[in-house]
This record gives structure tokens, C-alpha cells and sequence, in this order.
């Protein structure tokens, strides 16, 4: 079981597995534990708890570094559609994972071997295993060919950031300098209104208002984008 | 503001920090910020969500690795009692990170500077700041001095864990050999049970049974801990 997961991560990832007991674990499923009744065998959910804080925080880093105009509940939106059952179980197969996982003579029976959820903790608790046998960087290094593609595809692309959707539209024609400003602001502390005009090059192209700052300059930047497309 | 933080990281943790921009964000609450209206100012939120991940990350890998006894639902309940609100903003204050936030004026005077889920954010985005001032390594030094000895004084102790307990309770009077076995398995697969002997140097000490392999081994193990807390 072993060799094979070796032999992937080498040839497909460029990764060189240094201990086997992580992978051991990670592939093998509560079900076929439990059947074997074997005290040195442990299941994957402890590894998968693990490779899921993994995914977390690797993913987080990437939004974060990758959308510096995109306020913190946009990113964690974000997150929430790529660290998730449907797009890991998608990931798990993409990899081959699926075929080695050890499964009970049931849950294989029933179909475990397809299920997403299964699939998904399987994919999270193969990213534990590389963690503790290879560290961070070599994570880094897999999402880099597997998951981070995904995001830059647009596969999860919130279309509410419309600052960041402006600002790659109107740089497609060249160098530009967008600027936001306050013009307006209205209203008592717990119930505030701001207005807010965006600039390209010093010339007002949007206006919009909204009960936070972040959330004027998107409305802005959105009133920007859609004259932008009715130009083209 | 930044040179106080820079002190305090020095003098108290052994950190010197590199870049001030990180904590320049990290200290600026949104309610300044709006104040402001200063373009190039950027709130702690963001940095905050990159944070949270970190800790989410370190407390996980922390636990994973000192409980290895530990079943991953435990390891999830017991993550969440320190990853959190109550747990965070007692460690900001105990760190003095309170007296070096930017607040705006009606932040300030609503007490903002005490309220617990600010200072729970807070000490997140300093958290977030030094990931990326000085990388992960950095942060897992920081929690040594701060996190990790509440975890070691037993502040967040899950009291399910009788595995565990059982283990260090016997331990006090020496080596000692724990083993489970699974002695009976009844019941069809969806709806089985497991009983579940402990052994201390092959002498049986306990029962117990339960739906999962691992229940069984925990009521098992209370068992024989109920036994030894009444022989002292």
C-alpha cells in the first residue's frame, strides 16, 4: 500500500515520502480497524483532524497573500467553497487517492469507496500524513499542483469582490491608479452611511454608499465594472 | 506603536520582530480606521482571519502529538475550549497587547479597550502579524511561553479522556504495560457493540462497552480508574 502512494508522490508530485507510519494510518479507514481488531492499527480520524488545520491555514495564507483588496468575510466565504467536502472528494480522486484506502468488508459493500465524505476526510488526513513526515513546505508544494490551480482558474471566485475584478479589467489596457474616497459620511456611530467615488487616473468612474466603508467602495467599484462592460 | 510591541517582543518572548508594517495593522481596530478615513490604512481584520488558521494549526499539531491516546472528537472538543474567545482574550491581556491597540474614539469611550471579543481578535491578528514577520517557527515560540503551559497546568483538560488519565494516573508508581482488547463484537454492522477488556501487565482491570472500538476502551478505562481513585 505503501509503495504505491510512494510511487505517486514521487513521480506525480516531485515528493519524496521519508516515514511510511503516516501514510499507513492515513489510509486506513475506521471500518477496517474495527474488523480487524488490531491494537497497533490506528484509523485515519486523528490524522485527518490534523491535515484539515493544515488545509486551513495553508489556504487562508494563499487568499490572504493572493486578494490584499478582499475584506476579511469575502476571504473567509472564499475559504469556506475550497476547504469543503466537494472540492476535496473532487481532489482525492484527481490524485488516485481513493484506490488505496483500506476500507471493512461493509463500508467497501456499501460503497464507501466513492462517497464523498469519505473521499474528503481520506484527501485531508493523505495532507496530515505529509505534514508530519515532510513539514509545511512540502504541503505547500502539493497544493501548489493540486489546489491552488483550482483558485486561480476562478473555480471559487466570489463575485462579490468587485474592487479586485475592476482593478484586473482596467489593467488589461495598461498601468492605472485606482483610488477610493470618502466624499460623504452620514449618520450616528451605530448607524453610519458613507459615500464613496472611485478613480481612474484622478476621474470619477463610480459612486456608491453603504453602512461600512468596505462596502461603499464595492458598491462603487460594482457601479465602475458594469460601464465598463456595457463600453465594451 | 510599534517600537512598544517591538520591546515587548524582544524583552518578554525573544522575538525581535523585522518588519513593523504586520503589527502596524494588527493594532488598528476598524473603528480607528473608519475615524481616519486614511487611505492607506489597513484594519486588523484580514490579518486576524490569517491568524486564527495559525493558532488553529499550532493548538492542533500541539494536541495531536502530547495525546496521542486521544480520539479525534476529544482532540476537536478540547481545541476548541482554548482556540476561543474566553481562552484568547485573557492571554491578549496577559501579554499587554490591550494597551497598544488603536481604537476610535467611540470604541474607546464603549469600553472597547475590555471587551473580550476584542481582545480575542486582537491577540489573533498580533498572532497573524508575527506569521508573517517571522514564519510559523516564530509563533510556535511565542505559544510556548504563553499557550502551551495553560494546556500542560491542565486548564483545558477533557475529563473523557479516561485512556489517558488511566495511563498517567498508573504510571506514577513506575513502568507499567496498558493493553485492550476487544472480547466481544455483537450486533450487525450498522448497529454493533464492542466490549472492551484493560489489562495492566496482563492482569484484566476493567470492562466496558460501547458502539465504537473506541468507546468500548473509554468505559473500560473508567472503570478501572473508578476502581483505583477508591483504593486510595
Amino acid at each position: 500500500m505503501c509503495d504505491n502512494i510512494r510511487d505517486l508522490f514521487k513521480n506525480r508530485f516531485g515528493l519524496v515520502i521519508q516515514e511510511d507510519a503516516p501514510y499507513h494510518i492515513a489510509l486506513t479507514h475506521s471500518s477496517y480497524m474495527n474488523e480487524k481488531k488490531m491494537e497497533e492499527l490506528e484509523d485515519n480520524e486523528r490524522i485527518e483532524y490534523l491535515g484539515d488545520a493544515v488545509l486551513e491555514l495553508l489556504v487562508s495564507t494563499y487568499l490572504y497573500k493572493h486578494y490584499p483588496q478582499l475584506p476579511e468575510g469575502d476571504l473567509s466565504r472564499m475559504r469556506a467553497l475550497i476547504v469543503c467536502e466537494d472540492s476535496f472528494s473532487l481532489r482525492c480522486k484527481e490524485c488516485g487517492f481513493d484506490q488505496f484506502i483500506r476500507l471493512g468488508h461493509g463500508e467497501e459493500a456499501n460503497g464507501g469507496r466513492k462517497r464523498p465524505s469519505l473521499l474528503c476526510d481520506l484527501f485531508e488526513a493523505v495532507v496530515g500524513a505529509l505534514y508530519l513526515d515532510l513539514g509545511l513546505d512540502a504541503v505547500e508544494e502539493f497544493l501548489k499542483q493540486t489546489v491552488y490551480p483550482k483558485i486561480e482558474s476562478g473555480e471559487f471566485k466570489d463575485h462579490r469582490d468587485n474592487k479586485t475584478a475592476l482593478q484586473e479589467e482596467l489593467q488589461k489596457n495598461g498601468q492605472i491608479h485606482l483610488s477610493y474616497e470618502i466624499v460623504k459620511e452620514t449618520g450616528p456611530s451605530h448607524q453610519k452611511n458613507f459615500d464613496v467615488e472611485v478613480s481612474l487616473n484622478g476621474q470619477v468612474i463610480g459612486h456608491g454608499s453603504g453602512s461600512s466603508k468596505k462596502m461603499a467602495e464595492q458598491a462603487a467599484a460594482k457601479e465602475a465594472l458594469d460601464k465598463v462592460e456595457k463600453q465594451k
